[in-house]
Formats: C-alpha cells, sequence, structure tokens
C-alpha cells in the first residue's frame, strides 16, 4: 500500500488524519529551518512540510536532498496551512511529514515538467514520457479517453455493435499507399494495414449486424503533411436499411450529445449545405460558418466596365470585410502581399472602401463609378465602414484564393469565437474527381460511394457532373467526418471499377470478394467515419492533433523516443524471403 | 425510411397498425393460395402473410418468386395470428402484405443461413459474411461488444484512462517473432507490431497516467496451434504506485463485475495457489477447480516394497476418481492406452480398485498388501467406490501426464459444470525457466518482470530459483490473463537483460528507451492483460474462440474470404527498396 490518498484528495476534513502518499517531487522550497515540498501525481498536488521544530533532524536532511521528479513516499499528519492557497483543490491543508521514502530517484529532466516548458518539440517528443507528465498533455490524454468513452455510450445505446476488423488485411493501392506486412507463413506475400475498415464494415451489413461501430487505428502511407500521423484513429460506423437522412439524423444525435456532455453546449441546429454552395459562397467544400463574409459574385456589375483585368476572366467574385473600411494603404499593401503568396496565388487583388459617410474609395476608381461601386457593396451585403476584397481570375482557383482570404482575415479579426462550436453538413458532393496528372476520374470519397439515383443518366455521358450520396460534417472549418450511401450491387459497383479504370480482372482480384458479398442478399446501407484525432483536438480547443495523441511520429513518420522504425536483423530478413536493395542514387 | 419496426419488434398491441419491415427472406411456405415468409433481421423474424383473397394477385405472384436471402421492403397491416408460435417475441402477430419492393435478390447461398448449418468450416470461412447472418454467430459478436463495454465502463469508473498506444513500434525480436512493416520514407528500415503495448503502458506509468487501460489488437508471427490468431485482442492494464495485492484486487473486482452483469453469476472467492502447489497438485499451472481429484504423492508409500518401476523414479503420483472402482478390464485398459499415447507420453498406469467392501483390488497386487493399498487410498482421499490411478516417473513429466490424465477423466465423467464459474489466481511463479535447445534462461513472463525482493540474493548463485512477482488468473482451467509487478530501475533491468543473454549494446539498441525512461523517476508499477478472445469464449460457453472474432485467420494465417495476404505490385515492391527472394528449395 503506497498512499492512503491521491495528492488531489486531501481537505480541511482529514485534518489530524494520518495518511500515506506517493508522487514525485514538482519543486521544493528550502528555507533552511523549513521545507516545503509540492507532491505531485495525475490527481493533483499536496504540498508537504517539514521543519526543525516539528521534524526528525535526520528527516530534514533526507528531504533536503530530494532533487526535482524524485518519486517518493511519505508519512504524516495532515494539519491546516497558515497560507492558504486558493489556486488548489488541496491549498487549505498541508502534510506533515513524519516518514519519507526515496521510491526512485531522477536525473535533471531535459525541460521543466510545468504546464509551460522549456523544452521545444524534437526533445518533448524524445522524453515523450516527461512531457506526459506535464498538466496539459496529460489533461489532453484524460479529455480523449473521456470524448471515447462518451462516443461508445451513446452509440451503444443506440444500437450500435462494437465489432473489431482485421488489422492484417490485403493490400488494395487505391488512393493512398497502403503499409505492407509480408508474410512468413505465405512466402512472398504480404498482408496490408486497413487504411479504414470500409469494406469490412459494409460485409458486416452484407452479414446483417444492421448497426456497426468501432473506434480503430487505420494506416497510411502518405508523404506527411503537417500534423498528419501515418497512423491515426477512426470512429467508424455503417447503418443497413438507411438513407441518407438516417445517417445524419444519427451522427448529429451523437455530436449533440459530445457537445453537450463534454462542453456543455447545446447545439440544435446543424444546417446543410451543398458542396456546390459550400465551395461558391465560402471557397472551401469545409467552411467556418462562426462568421459571415460569404462571397459574391460580380460579373455582371464588374465586367464590360472597361477593367480588362476583370474582363478577361471567368469570375470576379469578392467579400466584404466588417469594419475594415478605414484600412490604411499599407494594412491593404499586405493584404495583396497576401493574396500574391505562391502558396495562395493570386496575380492581384481590388480593394473598395465604404466609408462611413456613404461614399467609396477603391483600387479601381479610374473604371468605376460611385454607382457601380454601390451596386458591389450591396451584392457582398456590405455595411458601411466595410472593406470590400476582389479577387478575378479561373473560377475554381480563385474561389480556394478567395477562401484563404477569408479564413486569413477572420484569424486577423479575431471572428472566430474558441467557445462557439457550430457544424454543418456538406452534401452532395460529387462522385468524381478528374485528376489532370493520370488523365483519369478519381473517387472523390471512394470506390464504394453511390451516385444519386436521379444523376444515374449522366454516368456514361457526363461521369463529373454525377452527384454522390456523400456527405461530410464539418466543425468549425474542420472536416472531422463524412460518408455515404454505398453502391450494393455488383452490377453498379462493377460500373464504377471500370469509370475508375480498373480492368475487370484487377476488380475482380481485388475486390471480387464485395462484389460476390453483393450477389447473396446485400441490404441498402451507408455509414460514415469521424477522425478522432482531429475531433477530440477541436473538441480540446485546439489546434494541432499531436498532443492528443498519447505517443505521435514526427513529419518523417519517425517515433523519436524508441527509435523507430530501424534495420531489422539478417534473420528476420531471411525468414521472410526479403532483401532490402541499396537507395538508388537519383533519389 | 426503410422500415418503421425492427422485425423483433411486433406485438398484439400492434395489431391494425401500418407498418413497414425489411430484412432477409428467410423461409418461405407456398400452399398456393396462401404464402407465409418468415422475414429476418438482427432483432428477430416476423411472419408475412399474403393470400388469394387479400392479397392482390400480381403481389401474391411476386412473393411466390422470392427465394432465399432476398432483401425485401414490404408495407401492411399488423393482423392477430390464427395459430401463435410462442417460440418467438413476434409470434402473436403477422403482417398481412400490401406492398413488396425486392430490394436486392439473392443467389442460392452456398450453406444454409439456420442455427445448425449444413456449411464446413472452411465454406463458412470463405462466405463470413453469410455465416455472420445465423444467429449463434451473430449472437456472439454481440455477446463480445457487451463484454467489452462492461469492460470499459468498469475500467472508467475506476479512473483507468484508455490511451492508444501506436501500433508500428520497433521490432524486439524476444519471445515470439515480430510482424514487420518496412517503411518506404525510413529506407531500408521497419516498424514492427506490437506483440502487446508492454513497454508503451510502463512508459505511461513513468509518465504519470497512473491507471492505464486499453483494449488492444496485438500480433504474433508465430506458427499457429489450433484455436491461436496471428492478430489477438488484449485487454491490456496498469498501474502505478502498487503491489501486487492491489492489483489481484482490482482485477477480482472486473472479474466479479463482468460474471455478475454478463452471466449473472456471484463469484466471492478467488483462491490463491502458487505456481508450485498448482503444479504439484493438479500438475498443471492452469488448473481447473471446478473438481476435485487432487495429486497425492506416493513416494514414501509405494518405494521400496519390491515393485521395481516405481522404485527407481523420482515421483509416484496418483489421484482418485470417484465412483469409479467398478471399472472393467477393458476401461482401466483404455485409460492405460490414454496415457500412453505419445501426445501424453507415460509408461505405464497402475491401478486400484476401492471396492464398496473395503477391500482393494489392484494391477499391483503382487508387490502391495491390502494395508499399503489403504495407506495410498488414504493419502489420495478415496472413498470407496473411487479408482486409484498412479503414474511415475520423472517428477515434471509425470505431473503434467496426470494432469492431462485428470482432465480426461474430467471430460469423461462430465466433472465440469459449464454453469459454474472458478476463478483462481495462480501467483509466485518462478521469473526464469531454462530453456534446453538454446541453453540458455528465457524470461517466463517478460524481461520486465520484477523479481521477488526477498529472492533478489538468488538472482547471480539460482536464478532459476527466483519467485517473480509475477500471476495469472485462470478460468475454468483457461488462463484467462497474467501480468506481473514490473522492474522500475535501471540497474535491476540491465541485470535482468545480462541474464537472458542480452549484450550490453543489444539491450540498449533494443530497450534503451525504457532504461533511460527509469532514471527520470520511475514509480513503482504493475499491471496485467487478459485474452479478450479467449475470456469472450469461456464467458460465452465455448471451447474455441473463432467464433467470437468477425472475421478470423484459418490456421496458415490467412484469411480465405479476401484471399490475404497476397501479392503486392512490383511498384510497391520497389518504392520499399524490396526483393523478393525465391523461397530457398529445401524449405
Amino acid at each position: 500500500m503506497y498512499r492512503s490518498h491521491h495528492n488531489g484528495a486531501l481537505r480541511l476534513a482529514n485534518v489530524n488524519q494520518e495518511v500515506a502518499l506517493s508522487g514525485w517531487v514538482q519543486k521544493i522550497r528550502d528555507k533552511g529551518f523549513m521545507i516545503w515540498i509540492d507532491l505531485r501525481d495525475r490527481y493533483g498536488i499536496t504540498q508537504l512540510v517539514l521543519d526543525a521544530e516539528r521534524t526528525d533532524k535526520a528527516l530534514l536532511e533526507k528531504a533536503k536532498n530530494l532533487g526535482r521528479e524524485f518519486v517518493v513516499q511519505v508519512k504524516g499528519k495532515v494539519i491546516e496551512r497558515v497560507s492558504k492557497n486558493d489556486k488548489i483543490p488541496t491549498g487549505d491543508i498541508e502534510v506533515l511529514v513524519s516518514e519519507l521514502i526515496v521510491l526512485n530517484k531522477s536525473k535533471l529532466p531535459p525541460f521543466t515538467i510545468e504546464d509551460n516548458t522549456d523544452g521545444g518539440d524534437e526533445l518533448r517528443m524524445q522524453y515523450r514520457y516527461l512531457d506526459i507528465r506535464r498538466k496539459p498533455v496529460r489533461e489532453n490524454l484524460i479529455f480523449r479517453s473521456k470524448v471515447t468513452m462518451e462516443v461508445r455510450n451513446y452509440l451503444s445505446k443506440e444500437g450500435f455493435i462494437d465489432v473489431e476488423t482485421p488489422y492484417l488485411i490485403k493490400s488494395t493501392p487505391e488512393g493512398a499507399r497502403d503499409f505492407v506486412v509480408p508474410s512468413r507463413m505465405n512466402e512472398g506475400q504480404f498482408y496490408a494495414l486497413p487504411q479504414s475498415p470500409q469494406t469490412f464494415k459494409q460485409l458486416l451489413m452484407v452479414g446483417g449486424m444492421d448497426k456497426y461501430f468501432q473506434i480503430v487505428k487505420c494506416f497510411r502511407d502518405e508523404d506527411l503533411r503537417a500534423d498528419r500521423q501515418p497512423e491515426f484513429t477512426q470512429i467508424d460506423c455503417e447503418m443497413a436499411f438507411v438513407e441518407q437522412e438516417d445517417i445524419l439524423n444519427a451522427f448529429e444525435g451523437l455530436t449533440r450529445h459530445l457537445l453537450k456532455e463534454i462542453k456543455g453546449v447545446k447545439v440544435d441546429k446543424f444546417p446543410r449545405m451543398t458542396y456546390k454552395e459550400a465551395v461558391e459562397t465560402y471557397g472551401t467544400d469545409k467552411p467556418d460558418i462562426r462568421f459571415d463574409m460569404k462571397f459574391g459574385e460580380l460579373n455582371d456589375l464588374a465586367q464590360n466596365k472597361g477593367f480588362r483585368v476583370f474582363d478577361s476572366v471567368e469570375l470576379v467574385v469578392g467579400i466584404a470585410v466588417p469594419g475594415c473600411g478605414h484600412y490604411s494603404r499599407k494594412q491593404t499593401d499586405k493584404l495583396i502581399d497576401f493574396v500574391k503568396r505562391p502558396q495562395v496565388g493570386a496575380n492581384g487583388l481590388v480593394w473598395v472602401k465604404y466609408n462611413e459617410d456613404g461614399s467609396f474609395k477603391s483600387s479601381v476608381d479610374k473604371f468605376y463609378s460611385q454607382e457601380d461601386l454601390a451596386q458591389w457593396a450591396e451584392r457582398l451585403h456590405a455595411k458601411k465602414g466595410d472593406l470590400l476584397l476582389i479577387l478575378a481570375g479561373d473560377a475554381d482557383k480563385t474561389r480556394i484564393q478567395l477562401g484563404v482570404l477569408r479564413m486569413h482575415l477572420a484569424e486577423t479579426l479575431g471572428l472566430r469565437n474558441p467557445q462557439e462550436f457550430a457544424p454543418l453538413w456538406v452534401v452532395d458532393f460529387p462522385l468524381l474527381e478528374w485528376d489532370e496528372d493520370t488523365k483519369r476520374y478519381h473517387a472523390m470519397h471512394h470506390p464504394f460511394t453511390a451516385p444519386k439515383p436521379e444523376d444515374m443518366h449522366l454516368l456514361d455521358s457526363e461521369p463529373g457532373k454525377v452527384r454522390a450520396n456523400a456527405y461530410d460534417m464539418v466543425l468549425n472549418g474542420n472536416e472531422i467526418g463524412g460518408g455515404s450511401i454505398r453502391i450494393f450491387d455488383k452490377e453498379t459497383q462493377s460500373r464504377m471499377f471500370d469509370l475508375l479504370g480498373f480492368t475487370k480482372e484487377e476488380a475482380q482480384a481485388q475486390f471480387g470478394f464485395l462484389m460476390n458479398a453483393f450477389e447473396y442478399g446485400a441490404p441498402p446501407h451507408g455509414g460514415l467515419a469521424f477522425g478522432l484525432d482531429r475531433l477530440v483536438a477541436i473538441l480540446g480547443g485546439q489546434e494541432t492533433i499531436r498532443d492528443f495523441i498519447a505517443f505521435p511520429k514526427n513529419n518523417s513518420g519517425r517515433d523519436v523516443m524508441i527509435d523507430a522504425p530501424a534495420s531489422i536483423s539478417k534473420e528476420q530478413l531471411e525468414e521472410l524471403n526479403l532483401v532490402v536493395t541499396l537507395p538508388k542514387k537519383d533519389k
């Protein structure tokens, strides 16, 4: 029995009790005749006290030799503090130590174990076990555990069955790259780690499980962009005998439950927006609707007025930035520089100041009258004192650029309330997207997504125009999940693989098991997956997922703490019938 | 909206309601003028009825063309049945069909979708999605989901934090073989899939998480014995600032909770037995204590009486088989044949019948008097009418043989009550076991297990005698879990690696991160892992784990449904800098 209480437990009511505590030495204040020690564990901090008057001399000496992060066990009596600390729940008491056992020593930690540490990212990752001792990281992990329990309990209560799908499956190199696992027992063959349990959850629906969920690791061997992980966690769900509406309702329920239980936020409305509307109004398929600044298209108002730049383009589109009509030349120039950055890629930016007196001042006054600009302002729902910003060019690219500018302004102007949660369904995604590099269609969600029945007739003639029964849930400008109604008959599935450029043989070799299953009474079904890492980070009010993962990998896919990946032995390679070739020189 | 109710929902109270149902055609009884259809889903079966009098002719015709496992949607009115079926909850009603939509057809299934199917194992695995439609398999998976929810809720309530540990880690070829994962981004290097999250959960303790749990997939590339899977699931736990007693108490609590909630069985006692006692009393470290037949050692009574076979051996040991004193020669011969089978490996078996009149008849009457045999009977706690069975030979081997015989008799005589759950802790396992093949010590549990402090002095002189703070939970003769108090200081851990034959460099390269962590204030800690697949099977009253796994692999580690593992493309291999060599001819 190392302890009678945790370090967050003791209160005034415990005064005079003899207690045993264990934990880490957070801090020592040594006044010579008197020592205070902050003893820390997961549950809190308790102040220990030893002094020349009440403490045995040898014991006092022992306490003086403690160092930061030493692990100790103490026994002693709870006493009331003279000067109380109302910042911690145990701040009314301290423990007068009568016995002290050093359970383990500690070298000086490479960074401070404080809420704000002096350790850089790489160092914190290398000593992640020390980083986890810091309250913010620890609380993030505890928060994640709380979220997953809420998810599981909600879905279980709703009749979803938690089914584990296999991790050693077959490689289907569509979309991202698979991680593969050589099989020793099946020479020369490989398993793959799942990018998602997609086909298995569909087979569970064919198998009559009706409602399935799983919180499950998924794997993608991608070149890692910032804040992506090669292994990540999904809340994965599937339902049979459902239409899109049933699924949206089910997961509005889950999201509403989480926001209420975890954040104490009540959200009633889950607005819906088509993909087309989202892109045309916000320049992105994951708009942050916590603030306005909707796009207004100005082609009819701005073209053919003599301004060549606008006349020659596909789209002229703008936003009204609230209350920024007073911007100086320097400030508007900064915005122009921003959109011209290669990451954004615009050629320029037209600005119009809507003055408080109702007049306009713009960078294109030469071409447009006050009446023209007033029409623009009206189109953009601008008010006096606003700043109108207009981009022009190729429609798709210009919308994306304006979307980026919109988010940049929201950040600069603090328009996003971190306490607000604004979920949104984006629906009616295109089924396919054209890839210029490979000159073929890719599935926008994945090859199992069902086309909208009313667009089926376009599948041969104009496949790019076919919309899918696919939907994303967007929360505060982040895609937290997505899903679709699935194809559930062999013919459509086979046609889909044709469209995606599979030969019949390839389709059969990779997905034959699924198409065969569709021939034995597959029910209509659909589902959805939430990205847990991202969801937890957003609910936790943070931008990066890394500190919600206990042992994350860096941008090269390495675990710098355990130093993985690493070489394996010759014997292991031989058993697997593998030879590692030297990397090619030109790489 | 495919349905207004599930197929298990409708009762007499619903009579006269218009309902919509969806599901699979389980059975059609076509009487010509009248058709009954059993419509099935996860929730139950509802009887549909159509007849010439009340049903539109085209509709009746359509129904006649349905086949088994067709997926249909029907609308109709709930009516009271004339002849009720009290075997199913919906047996009081049927639905008079007014509308029928075939959602999907089905080819004739390769086996019957019934509780007792005509499908063989291989076929059932190949069409697992059809197998899952069968009630016993479906109910097993639902049962598993229920068990995991209970585990999670119990442990969460007890303050355990669910933390996900990584799946892409480093290969540490100690114990079983690792599955490895080539890294594309780190050329020539490999990740490994975890055999367990052992080191990570220990690092979480070093990190102050205090109480951790996870239900997690683990991976072992072993030659598969029957009823083993290359990927399996563990309930994994770890606690800090604990002694063995704290851990045993925590997991008695969990097991008690599960037995109560899942099985409605109240278990108070969790007896404890040392490894030594278990082996000496039952010939195994996982004794089934639902029945008696404890071993009695007879060396002092049976040796030096002229029976050479006994005189020359290390151990003479027997059991009393209740009520089998009447066995015929044929029956005792069968037992002798049993122990002589190569799988058991005994040279022979001595029997003594304890007759109802108090006399004895034995196969060694030539050497032993009635008084001698009476002493044996007393030692084995035999009663009149029992059969005494005695084996002799090398102590370790003979105990194992007698243990196998004991279980064989329990099976034959039906001594194991399947409704009874008898958990047991086996404690004080040896730290090390000697491996004759490699001529070195192996860790009996794993290299992180702490030696008992009182045995530390034997670590250099007689390492084989050192006992560990290691324990297994045994339930009805199955090891359902095991764990230990861990080493938490660098010096002992390093010494342990020495004992196991690691060079300093190997130990540092593979486990340096853990030993380094121990230098920064590691707390005393320990833990335990339950095998979920086995636990669920035992709670479900079944012997094999395979039907509690949605998509199991066969004994060659293959998923015959998706046909994995499989070859991967040349491009994939090239990206991974790998070449597959031809299997060696002599393999």
